[in-house]
């Protein structure tokens, strides 16, 4: 159902890697191999044969997805903390988590319990809205670059630069030959922000036309979610089509050998939390980030220390 | 030991309305009164006098204290969502933590813990390092300025304008006149600031000096801890009684009614955690947040989206 990338692709390197320490590592997962190897996306990759309720790379269920998430979540912490005290010793290494999916998929749930469960010294979260004047009174990458995350830090885009190949796609908001340029620019951007250190992590949040009704229902039905309800939503229901061709065409597109995407099945909130959590684990444990040795002697400054 | 601020302040009417909540819904703590009463600081405030092994506000155990946590943590997710909430039909309120202390004092702790039990979302963070050259280029409360929480969001503050004069007046970084000025325009741009709706929660962790020595001691002797240390921090300690000074002088010019300053005993690190989580929460009860009424037609809404 799912095309791979060639073997000869830097993916692989990164999903050998991580499979061998995912096997050793991770009791509660497929044992035939990682989310990485598993969600990534290649050469003749088709969203419309992904579905949205399967759970790729994992054959535990609900409570055990939860409790490898809970049993996995030292090791994220020291990875994350390992690679930002890299960072304090010259280290170039950082991490960029890209977080896209259709409204309801789940994009809020990933950033509450995923990103929330990462120590927010290290994260650099940004959400982009709808571009302000002076946004947009930049080339549509600046604001992009401003936010960019720094070595040490897992950077989190909630919405990204993906929107201006998605909503700016389905509803004209640029003329084709403008949005039809941006994925080679997009790819420049990544490729040049990869060589600088960071390993870009990219995830649609794969959901079904269904479950996005349910969700909305849902939302009507809870005084408590009106303010997230938007009648718009509605309205976009209508063009579903649309983006979901304009989500093939950017993972097709964009989906390259420095910076390819993972599509996450996410009618099952539960799974797409676990799935998110490991694919940015798996990334960190391929990082392989290391304390950094003492730069003073030990033993000098316990003796100044005892001295105070 | 800790004397009060004053009956006819605003401090008061917020802690009367927190502690009254707070009797009823917080089954583990102190049934005397709140940690907003019980840690805030007023006239004739001694730093001296506030024992950092102590638990004021609390007087059960450590594993109680971490039930609280886990407790309250679902009250808290929501204010901070009615929060969020609000302030996308208008809202204007928002919340400013500050936390200061002395190294090792736990300010990481608190970060994990505390700022990473909310949801990132409506989290601003910002840690204030040495500043720049640019930031060294503008008035010290620039940097502060252009990092302060927009409506809907909890500011946090790792470290603060407070070095401005705490460090700078240790170290003598500027005039003695110009730090002293600082003080009235801390407390005139904090005024500034919860005028327009936001929440100020200035938080001081107080440890000993015997308690940083301890720490420090464990950092030596544990070599993933090596990054974080710094052989400063030894020489640092022969400041140990002007650091004090100067946060007693900074607690008694800037512990006004509209920002207090809460002195959080942090010898005991859960208790700190705690107290800070109760810190947030009171003041967000005290705020007491709604969630927005529809601006919609539920029913049409619907039928609209049940035609999809």
């Amino acid at each position: 159902m799912r095309s791979r990338p060639g073997r000869d692709n830097a993916t692989i390197v990164l999903m050998a890697k991580s499979t061998k320490q995912a096997k050793r590592e991770s009791g509660g997962a497929d044992k035939s191999g990682s989310f990485t190897q598993a969600l990534a996306t290649g050469h003749g990759f088709v969203l419309a044969d992904c579905d949205p309720r399967s759970t790729p790379g994992y054959n535990g269920d609900k409570a055990a997805g939860a409790e490898l998430m809970a049993a996995t979540a030292p090791e994220l912490a020291d990875l994350q903390e390992q690679l930002y005290a890299e960072s304090k010793v010259g280290g170039k290494a950082a991490v960029l988590l890209v977080v896209q999916g259709m409204d309801t998929s789940g994009k809020g749930g990933i950033m509450r319990h995923v990103v929330g469960s990462m120590d927010p010294q290290g994260v650099h979260y940004t959400a982009f809205k709808a571009p302000t004047r002076e946004e947009q009174e930049h080339p549509f990458l600046w604001r992009i670059r401003n936010a960019l995350p720094q070595p040490g830090e897992i950077g989190v885009f909630d919405r990204s630069h993906y929107e201006d190949v998605l909503i700016a796609r389905v509803h004209n908001l640029v003329p084709t030959a403008t949005w039809g340029r941006r994925y080679g620019q997009i790819n420049a951007l990544e490729q040049t922000v990869t060589k600088a250190g960071t390993t870009i992590v990219k995830v649609m949040l794969h959901i079904s036309s269904d479950e996005q009704k349910a969700r909305l229902t849902a939302r009507l039905n809870r005084p408590e979610k009106h303010w997230k309800y938007n009648a718009a939503d509605v309205d976009e229901r209508e063009r579903w089509p649309a983006y979901q061709e304009a989500y093939q065409a950017a993972i097709e597109k964009c989906s390259t050998e420095h910076a390819p995407w993972f599509v996450v099945p996410a009618d099952r909130k539960w799974y797409a939390r676990l799935a998110v959590q490991q694919l940015v684990l798996e990334h960190l444990r391929a990082m392989a980030p290391q304390w950094p040795a003492a730069t003073f002697d030990v033993e000098v400054e316990k003796a100044r220390l005892a001295a105070t």
